[in-house]
């Protein structure tokens, strides 16, 4: 029994930078990469237009590639109240392009995204960054950070809904 | 030489509730209310439909006020990460809405707002609201507190507004 070819997005949001990557089910129970990035904001500029220029960059990513779910990290505890106030805003966007064309969208904490991607949740940027690497078999570890985040949390997201599914079968 | 009648939006955004109040420029160099209120989104919606729901309604709010400008609050120094996250979230959508209707917004911190409206930096909520009742004529205080909070980010703005018009007459 084939898998049907979920493709998932997983976001690491920011003002500044927010990453992104794709990855698809392979039919032998790994996931493989389709593609990953960042969509970049001007700094000088007013907040509101950065926001307009970030949906406008995500919409453009939801109609090339069509996934059929995203995942999306939970929190920052390790941030600041002014970093997770603008953290929150362009993770607004992203839920509210993602809401508005009707994509499910599954939140996981860091410790989630540890655990699925490196099997332990105390792993460390390195590792993560080698682990993601390995599992989508690529030539050189993702670059930059959050897109390489990015990338974690649709691995992440990838098991989870084909766990989901297998027990949604199984009963 | 009177002052155009600018309508000045305020908003305190939240992903529960979201404050917003309209004031307007009197010719006797004074404010007037116009409108006032919250946008309230569902407890148990998934956080994407929450945000769509304050973008329909913050959209139907400027189709039928057409504000000419916007203040809005800079951050919350006071409250914790989780918080500022959804604040966050909401504050995205809320600057989003406003630059694709080209909308300018200047932000101000909470101590400029009190300054503005009860005259010191510190005055608590009490005192805020009492002011913006009377400084709007109003037979009793705005409530809830954040559509209170909206209106005194309005009056915060429409001074400041004025005050920056009148340099650059007088330049």
């Amino acid at each position: 029994m084939t898998a049907p070819a979920d493709l998932v997005l997983g976001i690491d949001p920011g003002t500044a930078r927010t990453g992104f990557g794709l990855v698809q089910h392979t039919s032998s129970g790994g996931v493989q990469l389709v593609a990953y990035g960042v969509i970049e904001t001007e700094a000088g500029q007013p907040m509101g237009d950065r926001l307009l220029r970030l949906e406008t960059e995500l919409l453009a990513l939801l109609d090339q590639h069509h996934p059929t779910s995203a995942g999306v990290e939970k929190l920052y505890f390790d941030r600041n109240v002014s970093t997770a106030m603008t953290v929150g805003q362009a993770r607004g966007i992203v839920l509210l392009t993602l809401a508005r064309h009707s994509i499910p969208v599954q939140e996981y904490t860091p410790q989630e995204v540890k655990q699925a991607v490196a099997g332990y949740g105390g792993a460390d940027k390195k590792q993560m960054q080698a682990m993601v690497r390995l599992l989508l078999e690529m030539d050189h570890e993702p670059r930059p950070d959050d897109a390489a985040d990015a990338l974690a949390v649709a691995i992440c997201h990838a098991h989870a809904s084909r766990t989901h599914q297998r027990l949604q079968e199984a009963g």
